[in-house]
C-alpha cells in the first residue's frame, strides 16, 4: 500500500501538444500486461536527458547518450518493462538497436532519432522480437490523452501509476507540464527514478532545456532513496514541444525561465516523492532535513546515512522511537571533525536530542506520537554552518524482503 | 539460527594466565540475564585497543581512549550489556565514571586503570547504581576458567556465545590465545565487532601490541558487515599477560612476532566471522572477494557495495540467482573509470558474467545450485590491477526486520 498516494485520474494529466503516446501488451515477460510504450514527438521538439551514474549502465542508456549527443532531433521514445537489458554486453546493445531500427522504419525516421528505455530484470537477454512485433499496435494506439496509460505501461514493482500535471503562465501564454515516473526499488541517487518523463509545451531553447533537466534531477530524483541501490537504468527525460506560443526561453535565470523551472520542478518533486511513497514495502514517508551544515555535500552525507540505515528504517516501520539509531547514523556519516556536542535532533516538532545526548525535556511518549504518523520529518541541526539539504525516503518493512526475495518468481 | 556456528565448549576456551573473569546478573535491563562482566588483570599485563570511528562514540569509548593514553597500566575491564551509554552526553560520562570509581575502590586500584564497555540500547541513561550494586558479585565470581561465561555475559541480540582459542609455539614456549566477541546488528567497518576481547599469555612489548591490535582489527573485524550501520560502541581490546616465559617480542616482523600475529589473527577472524554467522536474521554466510583491483581501497569499495546491497542480500536469502544485482552493485561502487567490459563474476566455481554481460556458457541451474548453499563465495575480477580484498557478510531476511522492529520490546 503506497503512503498517501493514489493513481491519478486520466483527466488530471494534461495533454502536451506535439506529444502522443501509445501503449500495448507485447508479452515481454508476462502476458496481459501493458509493457510496451511509444512516445511520438512532432518535429521541432527539444529533448534533454539525465542518466544513471552506474558504471554498469544498461544498453539502452548507452544508446540514449549517443543519440542525444548526435545532431538528429529526437522524434520517438521506446520504453519496455519486464527486462532491463543491463549486464548484457554487446548482445544487449545489438538487441536494443534492433528495436530502434524497427521503430524507425515504421515511423520513417532515422534510428538515431529514437531513445530506447528498458526496465525490469537485469542480465537476461532482451526479447527484441516480441518488442518489434508489438510496435505496430503501440503506434496505432498513439494519442495525446494517453499519459495515464503510459504511467501504467512503465510500472514494474510499482503498485500505483505515477503522474502529475501543472500549468503556469509564461509571457501571457498558459503552458502545461505533465510527467510520469516509475520505480519502487533499486532507488538511490544519483538518478533514482529508474524512469521519469516530463514534457511541456513551452518554447525553450535546447541549451536551456539541458541546464533545466540537470536542475530538475538534482532537486527531485537525486534527493530520494528507497534501498540505496543505484539502478543501471535510471533515466530522466525532459521534453519541450515548443508549441505554446511563448517567446522561446533562452535564459533560465529570466523571469520566464524561473516560472518554467518552478512549474517543472513542482511536477518533478511530486514524481520523485511518489516513487518513495510507493517504495517497496513502504508504510511511511520520511523527510530528512539536515540544517546548519558547512557544505551541501556534508548535509547530504548525513541525510543519506540516516535515510539508508536499515536500523533507522526498521525503527520507523515499528513506530519505535529508538532514536539513538539516528544519532549513530549521524556519527558515522563521514564528517571527520563533527562535534557531537553541537548537534540537535528533532522529530517533527519534538526536540529529541541536544548537546550530544537526550534533551532533558524529551518525553518518550512525544517521540512515540510522531513515530506513529505516516508522514514524519527528521530534522538534524549540525551547528556548524548555514547550508541545508533535504532527502526523502521510506521505512523498511517485512514486505520489502518479501518483494525482493520473490521478484523473479 | 546462526549459520554453521555453535557455542563453544567451556573446556575449549583456554585460560590465560594472569586473566580472571567474573560474571553476574545485575538486572541492568532485564532480570535473570548475565549482563555484567569484569575482567581482572594481574599486574604487568599489556593492553591495547581499537575503537569505533563513529563521531557519536559512546561515553565508555571516550573513557577507554583516555585511560589507554594515560600512563597507568590497565588492571580491569568492566563490561555491561542492556545499555550502550551512547548519545548520553555529559551525563553518560558521569555515570560511566561512577562505575569505574566503584570498581577501583573495590579492587584498590586507580580509576584510570579501568576500561569500561557498554552495549545495548542507545540514548537511554545508564543505570549506574545497578551496575555498582552488581560489582561485588561479579568480582566474587572471578576465575581463569570463565571465558564462556563472559562470552555469554556480553551477548545482546546474539543467539550464541562466541569464543575461540588456539595455541602456538614461540621460542620453544607454548603460548595460548583466547578471544570472545559479541554483536549481531549495527555491524560494519570500521570496527564492526561491537565488542571483542582477545588475550594471550605471550610476552609482548607494549608498542608491538598496539601495532598488532591495529592489524588484527584490519584483517578481521574491519572486514565484516551485517547491515552497514557502524556502532557507537565498537571496541576491540587485545591483552598480553606476559606470563608465558618467552623472550618478550619487540619486533612484529620477527619470526616470533609473525607466529604470534598468525595465532591471534586466526582467533580474530573466527570471532569476526562468528558475528556474521550470527548476523541478525542471517541464513547464509557470504564471502565477497574482489581481485585484480588497482588499490585496496577500490577493492573494498566494490566488496562493500555488494555486501551492503539490500537487493543482493535479499536475493541470497531467496536463493534466487538474480545475479545482475551484483553487477549493478559493482557499477555503483564508486570507481569512476571502471570499464564494465573488463569484469568477470564468479559464484563459487560458476563463471556467471564476463565482458560486461552474461557468460554465454552460464546456465541458470548452476547459479541456482550455488545459491542454495549456506556458504557462498562471490568473486569479482576487476581486470585492472593485482590487489585483492575479502569481506564477509550474510543475507537479509524477514527475521532481520522482525528483530530490529521489535528490539526494545
Amino acid at each position: 500500500m503506497p503512503v498517501n498516494l493514489a493513481a491519478p485520474d486520466s483527466a488530471s494529466l494534461l495533454p502536451i501538444e506535439g506529444v502522443r503516446i501509445g501503449v500495448t501488451e507485447a508479452g515481454i515477460r508476462k502476458a496481459d500486461r501493458k509493457d510496451l510504450t511509444v512516445v511520438l514527438l512532432d518535429e521541432g521538439c527539444s529533448v534533454s536527458g539525465v542518466f544513471t551514474s552506474n558504471r554498469f549502465c544498461a544498453a539502452p542508456v548507452q544508446i540514449c547518450r549517443e543519440n542525444l549527443d548526435a545532431a538528429g532531433r529526437v522524434r520517438a521514445l521506446l520504453i519496455n518493462t519486464g527486462n532491463a537489458n543491463a549486464g548484457t554486453g554487446q548482445d544487449g546493445l545489438r538487441r536494443a538497436r534492433n528495436t530502434c531500427v524497427a521503430l524507425a522504419s515504421l515511423l520513417d525516421i532515422q534510428e538515431a532519432q529514437i531513445l530506447p528505455f528498458s526496465t525490469g530484470v537485469i542480465m537476461e537477454p532482451l526479447p527484441d522480437e516480441r518488442i518489434i512485433a508489438g510496435l505496430p499496435a503501440a503506434i496505432a494506439d498513439a494519442s495525446p490523452n494517453h499519459w495515464l496509460r503510459a504511467a501504467e505501461g512503465i510500472m514494474t514493482t510499482d503498485t500505483v501509476a505515477k503522474g502529475f500535471s501543472t500549468t503556469t503562465d509564461i509571457g501571457g501564454k498558459q503552458i502545461s507540464v505533465t510527467g510520469i515516473s516509475k520505480g519502487a526499488g533499486m532507488i538511490r541517487p544519483n538518478m533514482a527514478t529508474m524512469l521519469g518523463f516530463i514534457a511541456t509545451d513551452a518554447c525553450v531553447d535546447q541549451s536551456v532545456l539541458k541546464q533545466l533537466s540537470l536542475r530538475l534531477a538534482q532537486g527531485s530524483f537525486n534527493r530520494i532513496t528507497v534501498d540505496g541501490d543505484t539502478s543501471t537504468n535510471d533515466s530522466l527525460v525532459v521534453i519541450a514541444s515548443n508549441k505554446a506560443g511563448n517567446v522561446s526561453i533562452t535564459d533560465l535565470e529570466s523571469p520566464e525561465g524561473q516560472s518554467l523551472q518552478a512549474a517543472m520542478l513542482k511536477v518533478a518533486i511530486q514524481l520523485a516523492q511518489a516513487i518513495v511513497r510507493d517504495g517497496e514495502g513502504a508504510t511511511k514517508f520520511i523527510t530528512v532535513t539536515v540544517e546548519q551544515g558547512k557544505t551541501e555535500d556534508e548535509c547530504c552525507k548525513v541525510a543519506y546515512a540516516i535515510a539508508h540505515s536499515p536500523l533507522v528504517k526498521t525503527a520507523f516501520y515499528a513506530s519505535d522511537p529508538n532514536l539513538g539509531r539516528i544519532l549513530a547514523a549521524v556519527g558515522y556519516a563521514g564528517i571527520d571533525d563533527l562535534d557531537q556536542a553541537g548537534i540537535d535532533l528533532f522529530l517533527d516538532d519534538v526536540h529529541v536530542a541536544t548537546g550530544g545526548g537526550r534533551n532533558p525535556q524529551y518525553q518518550e511518549e512525544d517521540g512515540q506520537r510522531v513515530m506513529k504518523q505516516t508522514e514524519i520529518t527528521v530534522r538534524v541541526l549540525l551547528g556548524r554552518g548555514a547550508v541545508s539539504q533535504t532527502v526523502w525516503t521510506c521505512d523498511f518493512s517485512h514486505e520489502y524482503v518479501t518483494i525482493n526475495a520473490d521478484y523473479r518468481s
